[in-house]
């Protein structure tokens, strides 16, 4: 039960600031019980009754009042010293005691105007709370303040450091549960402070919630010795303090006297960085605050441990048919003394109303957490700047990644000042060919940097860390704050990150109906050492099923792109960062390869999304006999191959060369805002002649999304089945049968008519292929004539291959 | 270069040691460089040539003396004290490292004959490595020795203590690799050691490889304090032990005396606990190894500073069409002195091959690696007596989850003396209904346990942590080294280890192609508290693309079970922990929910994968008028209220209801070794009527695998599609428009003949719907007509509702 707090000692807080600071404390648990048991009678004035309960009992109290202690002192120190702070709450479950937050502040009443600051207003809190048709139980888009969703753990860290990355004055309070520590993300996500400048960025302030339990065990930092838990954190580079007890009075004057101290560690740091240009790595302080799971609740609940006890961790009385049970219930919510925090009107008394920060220093409306608002566009330069010159199809030899990154270098320059906007990558950053942006700034580094070190400095804005995960929570809570960005990623191993692509999916499209949430950046992804170009690594670097994974998420926050060379990869880049509330996903390749359209055509081509390649084709004004359809970069280069040399063996066959960047383009226009309407599909595809559909990822997807097609049934994918290892380029794609050879096989196949010649000619192909492996078998490399796609006639020689530096992992 | 090692103080190794275990090191780098580099001259016996190095140079030189010297000393001790151990190389691009310790141990030569000990077997093995038709570049399947890929890094620790849970005389030396240490998996890793129990398991040995670099990128680990380091290993519990130099016989010297004090700490450990009963967490010895990237390696290659620095990460010299780069890597390779090292004939010289342990002791062929070959079956109770009696379809209200609970419960009772089975869970065990377990064992902890704790204790078989990661990790290593085991998780959050799935389903595939490589049990996975039933958490919770993303790997080694009940569940749980070599996905919910088949008819279904549920049907002996799928619980539940209705309401209609248990049947036969043959399916599901099918997750998969099927045009599938909050279970799938009314109107929808009475009834169900979005709004609960199947005339009321206790998280 809640304890009575006793006049202490003055210090920190005097007794007049404890008691309204407990009793600000009181309001919340009050609020955070209510919304999860009452549906009516939220004062209390009636003995409470069953039918002012709610059916059924959803929600999670035992985080909620170690949550809702920290608000109260968070409010002390911004309101005293005019702090730039938000919080992230790990412990999102504890969704009752946020919303209690921002309704005690006013900004709940602000973004939602029925839910007043009265009685009737704190009955429709309460009603809506885990209810249909209300708010969801956790932290969520819906909470005002709230950057983070309190579903999935572990990433609570990395969004903090994200948002703080930047914001100079900002100081981010990110409470850790200590459930969500043991996760493997948030166990990296403490050495963000290895790439805070404290010059530069804000602070993360973490705070370690040990309250020891999680649905049903203890959690394993609550059950080690404190000397190796400090060690801990000091290992990570903090300087830890500690707040333990289940005195309230004795907490309340810990928690004030540590967040005097750390606040001024906080500012001390940022001055010494920016007064003394001290940019040597700070121990950042961080608070390990122990207090009781479901502090203040019913201590036993029929003769059975509750408070300090997982039994809090949720309901901590399911049955309310049991009469005991309400009277329980009523006993805990009186024993906040209701009476003595709300007036008659069920308004927050004012001397209590007025601990609140004011205006957008509540950070339940700090603009960080809406970032659309303090979101500026990017300077973008002309992408067409830097279009590579293609006399003729095929006749240039580019890097496509390589290219994106000397447009990516210029928007980094452009932006420098503006410092909203930076790129992310797993160690991968040189590797997927974006160097050249490291001309313009450096990688980011705040651990010791040596002489030789390649471009390693506090102040640079390209973020790399071992750690998928880091780089996917930084660049969300950046990005949630109103930046930009871009993240670099092997193709196989951004499956590290689906569920964290999955959270931030839903979070954009639950954000899509919330009036008040302003758009931001889009996350962007490149996808690079793609699943055909890691015959280095071999099989377990092999996977573009990321694609599978994504399309699976509402249509209206998804986009998925495959530009078969350089000039569409630049059009696509700069659409990618002009847009707002999507998650993009681009794969191209960084290996040298034969360039088809100019910038001109690019663009074209890009804006349709899909289209046929006359100048590869041979059926104009007239229906051809096959469609060879592409998607990736490798997958049309084959699929080029192939028809050159169909053109070359059989002249009569009439060819129709397809190519689709945007992947979305295949689906009906009723599944997907970019979807193609039926009547265009079947121009281009025909209603009845055999489609060779060449793709980058796994075959079935192309059905997938087709399937409702006029064609479909005349549809044969050929795509990635789970064949590689470490061998060469052609060999993979030959192990897939998506190469030249097998897909002219494939042709053939379908077009019986095509007579003895074609029969021969596929006997050719095939002889081709055996040749192929025996020539690797001994060469260990592949036959010249497979690097381009004019096999024989137009064979282009790979040029401009580079050194292996930082090539690979 | 290779330093020569000088005569130095006596201890730990004498001259004559150390001079030994300095060459069989020189021999592993002089393997490991051959490997990456030559063709052919492979003792250097000839001037290098360029036609004696490889046209392709892949490979990764930087870890690999680092893991070489490594291997040397572990020998040095195994071999001493007859030690029993096995490596995890978490930097597993150092695969040359590896296939060349097995070498020089004998073993590649046994699983691998053409393989010789002698120069024409040297050549080959150089050759093979990263060559087409050869081995990959990375430590992997092919590697004898090896229980852990070398691909994606994070799990090194976690295979690591999964392989020495149950193995109490098995030590496990785990390399970490200092770019790995960055990521959240591994760094979470480290707390396995608050689940080992020193009396009954074996010792992790971590051995922190502090090389400097990644890719591009020092790591951060090597660019903090050493004092913080400490610190850190110490936070985590364990005692660091530091091994520091670039000098090799220095480094020799430190290492062997660290193994000497390390292995006896282990000892101390294991008979403290064993003899005395000391079960308090010991603090486990772990090992900074910090030495050179690239140790040995030229220091300058064209000017560019190559050993010690991130240019040595993979092959440092790129391009061998440079005369002079022929003539370093000559000069490199004589500086291991290979006249030193090996016979005429190529073969390591006796007083070296004798430093490596013999037989089974040897790392490479150490049985724990090859876990078939000590796997024992499973002593399964007999399945059928679990029944859940069902007088008639839907009579009975049962748990599923909780029916599978109480046959685990007895396969853990029969299998504690044999030491071989354990449950995995994130914190969700009594969450998913598996409580009943915890009659016969508890949940293991080696943290403080006080006296209120529920079934903790340090013998406990139920490993629960809050990181799906470790789950997955130590269930790998357990069933890698020949164990049993079953994950149990939430559906939505088992997309945390996407890529860990990817990773081991490769891994399977390519062993079912070696066939040294014995069968191991399967990974069996338990998804519960599903996307259906995740109204109380909301969206964040609701997500069921794990099966699209597991059906995306080989059909060889991918099952997917959805029981539509408590018996079914049973019979499929039984036949997982049979199999072999696959993984298992098994998905049934955990509410009280209604049970349709007897146990007899269960098995039966279960054995077909999928039927015609006669009782539901009145289509008997002829063609149905439409054909109603479900896959899944709760679209069964929902499908079966629907035919309910329909026969109610329309008793002229024929309808045929399938359930689908195997989802893998829907696939053609030539896709799957589970898929129905053509001709079966069109029985089944006719070749032109009307097939509403309702599925658990996504309805796009349904098409994916059906869409060559003669009747697929006719498919229309209702699923998830991505809608969801915190609100009853009945509104979960009316927002989905998968439930019984939707689903009645689909019927209607696809029969115009129907006529006015079913356009009236469709009318009815509409307001049906309105009806139920008012109730809910009203009352936050469902009306109560719809949590049975029989709307009206069979309304089963659900019975048995369980206490919130340990309930949801």
């Amino acid at each position: 039960m809640s304890q009575t707090v006793a006049n202490t000692e003055a210090s920190p807080l005097n007794p007049h600031e404890l008691r309204r600071m407990d009793a600000y404390w009181r309001a919340l648990n009050y609020l955070s019980v209510g919304q999860i048991y009452l549906l009516d009678n939220p004062l209390l004035k009636e003995t409470l009754k069953r039918e002012h309960t709610k059916p059924r009992l959803l929600g999670h109290w035992g985080t909620s009042p170690g949550l809702n202690m920290l608000c109260v002192h968070l409010n002390r120190v911004i309101k005293r010293d005019d702090l730039n702070m938000i919080y992230v709450i790990g412990p999102g479950h504890g969704g009752p005691s946020l919303v209690a937050h921002a309704y005690l502040e006013g900004t709940y009443s602000e973004r939602y105007p029925s839910i007043t600051q009265d009685t009737a207003g704190m009955k429709k809190l309460f009603k809506q709370f885990s209810f249909p048709g209300g708010i969801p139980s956790h932290v969520a888009p819906e909470t005002p303040g709230s950057i983070h969703e309190g579903g999935e753990l572990g990433y609570a860290l990395s969004h903090a450091y994200g948002a703080a990355f930047d914001n100079p004055d900002l100081i981010v309070a990110c409470v850790v549960g200590d459930g969500e520590a043991e996760t493997g993300p948030l166990a990296t996500g403490w050495q963000g402070n290895k790439f805070l400048n404290p010059a530069r960025d804000g602070a993360v302030l973490p705070i370690l919630h040990l309250n020891g339990y999680k649905i049903a065990n203890p959690c394993f930092l609550a059950r080690i010795p404190k000397d190796e838990l400090q060690k801990y954190f000091e290992g990570m580079g903090y300087e830890p303090f500690f707040v333990e007890g289940h005195e309230p009075a004795s907490v309340h004057q810990q928690l004030a006297e540590t967040l005097d101290i750390v606040t001024d560690r906080i500012r001390n740091i940022w001055s010494d960085a920016r007064s003394n240009g001290n940019l040597t790595r700070p121990k950042w302080p961080m608070i390990v605050f122990r207090t009781p799971k479901g502090w203040t609740c019913p201590p036993e609940i029929d003769g059975k441990k509750c408070e300090d006890y997982w039994r809090s961790h949720q309901v901590p009385m399911g049955d309310l048919d049991n009469e005991n049970h309400i009277r329980i219930l009523e006993t805990w919510m009186k024993s906040y003394r209701p009476e003595e925090l709300f007036d008659e009107t069920g308004k927050l008394l004012p001397e209590l109303a007025s601990l609140a920060p004011e205006g957008h220093r509540r950070m339940s409306d700090n603009p960080h957490t809406n970032g659309g608002l303090l979101m500026r566009d990017l300077h973008l330069p002309d992408f067409r700047d830097y279009e590579v010159e293609v006399s003729s199809p095929g006749a240039t030899i580019a890097e496509s990644a390589r290219c994106m990154g000397g447009y990516l270098r210029d928007v980094m320059k452009l932006n420098l000042n503006s410092k909203n906007f930076r790129l992310f990558s797993p160690d991968e950053n040189k590797s997927n060919r974006w160097q050249d942006v490291l001309d313009v700034t450096d990688r980011c580094y705040m651990a010791e940097i040596y002489p030789e070190d390649d471009h390693l400095s506090p102040d640079g804005r390209v973020m790399e860390v071992l750690s998928e995960h880091q780089c996917q929570g930084w660049l969300e809570g950046y990005l949630l704050t109103g930046r930009h960005g871009f993240f670099s990623c092997y193709e196989a191993f951004i499956h590290i990150i689906d569920s964290m692509f999955n959270q931030h999916a839903k979070w954009l499209k639950t954000c899509n109906n919330i009036p008040w949430r302003t758009p931001i950046a889009s996350l962007n992804y490149f996808l690079s050492s793609h699943v055909w170009r890691q015959d280095h690594n071999g099989l377990s670097h092999q996977d573009p099923g990321f694609i599978d994974h994504v399309v699976n998420k509402k249509a209206e926050v998804i986009r998925v792109y495959l530009p078969p060379d350089a000039n569409c990869l630049l059009s696509v880049t700069e659409h990618c960062l002009r847009s707002r509330n999507y998650v993009n996903v681009v794969i191209a390749g960084k290996q040298p390869a034969p360039q088809w359209l100019t910038m001109d055509q690019a663009i074209k081509h890009c804006t349709a999304g899909l289209g046929i390649w006359e100048w590869a084709s041979n059926d104009m004004g007239s229906e051809p006999d096959v469609v060879m359809a592409c998607c990736g970069d490798v997958p049309t280069l084959e699929t080029l191959a192939a028809v050159d040399l169909l053109r070359k063996h059989l002249p009569e066959l009439k060819v129709r060369v397809i190519n689709v960047v945007n992947l979305m383009r295949l689906q009906p226009h009723s599944e997907h805002p970019h979807g193609l309407s039926d009547h265009d599909f079947d121009a281009l595809f025909t209603k009845d002649k055999p489609v060779i559909f060449a793709f980058h990822g796994y075959p079935w997807l192309i059905h997938r999304l087709t399937y409702r097609r006029t064609n479909h049934k005349n549809l044969h994918v050929r795509g990635y089945k789970e064949e590689g290892t470490t061998t060469t380029p052609f060999d993979m794609v030959v192990m897939n049968d998506l190469d030249r050879f097998h897909l002219c096989e494939d042709v053939i196949d379908r077009l019986p008519q095509l007579g003895a010649r074609a029969a021969y000619f596929k006997q050719k192909l095939h002889e081709k292929l055996i040749d192929h492996k025996e020539y690797i078998a001994k060469h260990g490399d592949d036959m010249p004539e497979v690097s381009g796609w004019g096999w024989g006639r137009n064979h282009v020689p790979v040029e401009g291959a580079t050194s292996t530096e930082g090539d690979n992992v």
